[in-house]
């Protein structure tokens, strides 16, 4: 049964209420704050920066017919749902969970011991209680003192691993928001110029008046992210030559002629989901290194795309991948050089979740994954071409698309799409 | 003694060192991700969204000279500190940690299993482990399989209420842009014009062509935000009218004529400190409600400043501003009308944290708190100023300053700052 609260996400308790049932677990408790990924979707609260707690109890009718026995006819989850939310933001829990009841009383009390009590008060008087299993030690502790025994399950990650139509639908307006800044840094990467004699003779490229660094077009990307309505979330990765070869580059470096420009954006949306998406540019490229990756990398896109679907073995899109790679030269054995990382992993109210393309699983008919396969090589640079897709039962969505080029704006007929924020 | 990396945040592990030693424990250890602000602080990493450990033992030289006690003429901090990072961010890890050690290996592990081998290796065979009382349950469990005892404490909770200059430094960065961002929203009302036929009769403010929403007003701030290198890391609360009255409102709201319109910019830098000013505007105000709240908010921000200084009760910055808005006929005794909430809290890598004015203690040089009276009434809106400062023996520092009116742009001969991002 659902509050009052229109659940655009189509959040389904259904699996806890399996997962209860199965495991003979009398409740389901999840302690954290508003950056517990796990808690986000359980209670689409973007709460507060401590913490709270969601609780899952069997249904009242449900467990008068037995056991905690799941009704599949009534049409509802199985379960009871209680979000013990800090008083100070029960007015917006209340509009933004879409379990049964928003429970603001004793304030003072540590979440694991409001816990307690919301099991308590739905009746769940002794026996196990599942929780993920970082749920924090002292809620753990908390628990066993009132009472109950704890297990440790990972339904919430199988359960957020298959998407729902809304979530997919949220995903791909976060994915289009961050195609729009890879279009923004494309942009001025079109304008820019190199400069032979720049720093010092070791050359750059120049921008609007001034050497381009890696932080100057961060920013240029991420104001074009929030004039969408998403935030970059800290995520916006651009590296430049040796940086563009360390797959997590935050910082600042200049941008020189020739050089491969990795920009890996993966903005956050108002409803918490993420987008993520990777393009590679050179200004001014010598037709080295950077060309046979580039290719090779596309190819490689392909190749994985191409097995993309419902049934698929995930390392059978990395397998395919890293084929492709391979057969162009490049090494996938090494930590260091060449395809270092897997070909993608599963995006959804987490940046990383599942399912893991380098994982052992078959993909499902709504995992939404990234494609990322990328080559790297600290004396030369990095390139990684990313998009994602949802997965279906013959294929895949693209979510969110954006045209493929070493060289900014040299698409004939096609140039990068205008910035349009407001 | 630290690591190759310059630690230019002045990060201080001689109050871990001390509570290892008062405590007689062996070692401490904290597990977490990017989203965990101990790790971020201890570490510096702003590594992935999956766990690593933070592990600090007594430094081989003090332990050999009896019982992990400190020789405070070493110059050290008496401890020894490691960072169990996951290998693909090996590199960015060691560019970060200020501490001793990176480690990478025993990848396929847990992080408290591999923080129980990094105890293990640097010679913490057995005894209290101190760990902070939210670490994940599992790594607790892993702890004390491998044969530790563990305790919580609260020391990072102590050491990070007092800042070091470095860290001032920062959050006087930060707030800086966040200030720009309170700049580019009074611009932007300052432009915008009353429409009372709009919205069928209701009323809005026109801005730019269209009725200007919280969400538009929203998108100018943060793109400002995001042009002078800070993320709004969703926290740019702006509420207009009945919104304004709730203390976190981050949807979509159409900005009335005569309604309190309240912005909250909260922006976090790239070394992971936080900003946090609010300030609250009425475009064409009738001079009721918002014009006394406004002036009873400025005389209790007033009221708590003169108090702020080292040595000062919390509860004394909180009852003077409570004492003056009280004066002028707010209720102060409610959870819904008036001032529903403390006076400030400390803010640094966590936008909340000690000390709370709130609370009990007294107030220490290097703490930085906000100081934020407020009174709200859902029947007419919400009123708060906002200010950050840090607190110094004799009084207090404000970081980034900001003019006061409630009509914007309404100040003789001194316009609202010009929007100057790249």
């Amino acid at each position: 049964m659902l509050g009052g609260v229109p659940d655009t996400l189509g959040t389904d308790y259904a699996p806890i209420a399996a997962e209860m049932a199965d495991r003979d677990a009398v409740g389901f408790v999840a302690v954290g704050d508003r950056f517990d990924d796990d808690l986000r979707w359980l209670t689409r609260f973007s709460g507060p920066d401590r913490e709270y707690a969601f609780v899952a109890t069997v249904d009242g009718d449900d467990a008068d017919s037995g056991g905690g026995a799941l009704d599949p006819n009534d049409g509802e989850s199985g379960v009871h749902t209680s979000l013990c939310a800090p008083a100070l933001f029960g007015e917006q829990a209340r509009r933004e969970f879409p379990g049964d009841a928003v429970q603001t009383e004793r304030q003072g009390d540590p979440a694991g011991v409001r816990a307690a009590a919301a099991l308590a008060a739905a009746g769940a008087d002794a026996g196990t209680v599942l929780v993920p299993q970082g749920i924090p030690h002292d809620a753990a502790v908390y628990l066993e003192e009132a009472g109950y025994e704890i297990a440790s399950t990972d339904v919430l990650t199988r359960a957020r691993a298959t998407k729902t139509d809304a979530e997919i639908d949220r995903l791909r307006r976060v994915q289009r928001a961050a195609v729009r800044g890879i279009a923004r840094a494309e942009e001025v990467l079109a304008e820019a110029t190199p400069d032979p004699d720049a720093e010092g003779g070791d050359g750059a490229v120049r921008w609007n008046g001034g050497v381009l660094s890696t932080e100057r077009l961060r920013r240029q990307v991420n104001e074009v992210l929030a004039a969408h309505g998403v935030r970059d979330a800290g995520n916006t990765v651009i590296g430049a030559g040796a940086t563009a070869a360390d797959l997590h580059y935050t910082g600042t470096d200049v941008i020189r002629p020739g050089e491969t420009v990795l920009i890996d954006v993966s903005p956050r949306g108002p409803a918490g989901y993420y987008g993520d998406v990777t393009r590679t540019f050179a200004v001014d490229p010598d037709g080295g290194w950077e060309r046979r990756a580039y290719l090779a990398v596309e190819r490689a896109r392909e190749a994985a795309l191409d097995e993309v679907a419902a049934g698929v073995p995930a390392s059978t899109v990395h397998g395919e991948a890293a084929a492709e790679l391979s057969a162009h030269g490049f090494r996938i054995d090494s930590d260091e050089v060449g395809f270092t990382h897997s070909t993608g992993h599963g995006v959804g109210v987490s940046l990383h979740e599942g399912p893991s393309l380098g994982g052992d699983g078959e993909l499902e008919a709504g995992n939404v994954v990234t494609i990322e396969p990328g080559v790297y090589d600290p004396a030369e640079g990095g390139v990684r071409l990313e998009d994602l897709v949802a997965v279906t039962d013959d294929g895949y969505e693209l979510l969110g698309e954006y045209p493929f080029s070493l060289v900014p704006g040299n698409r004939d007929g096609e140039p990068p799409r205008d910035r349009n924020g407001e």
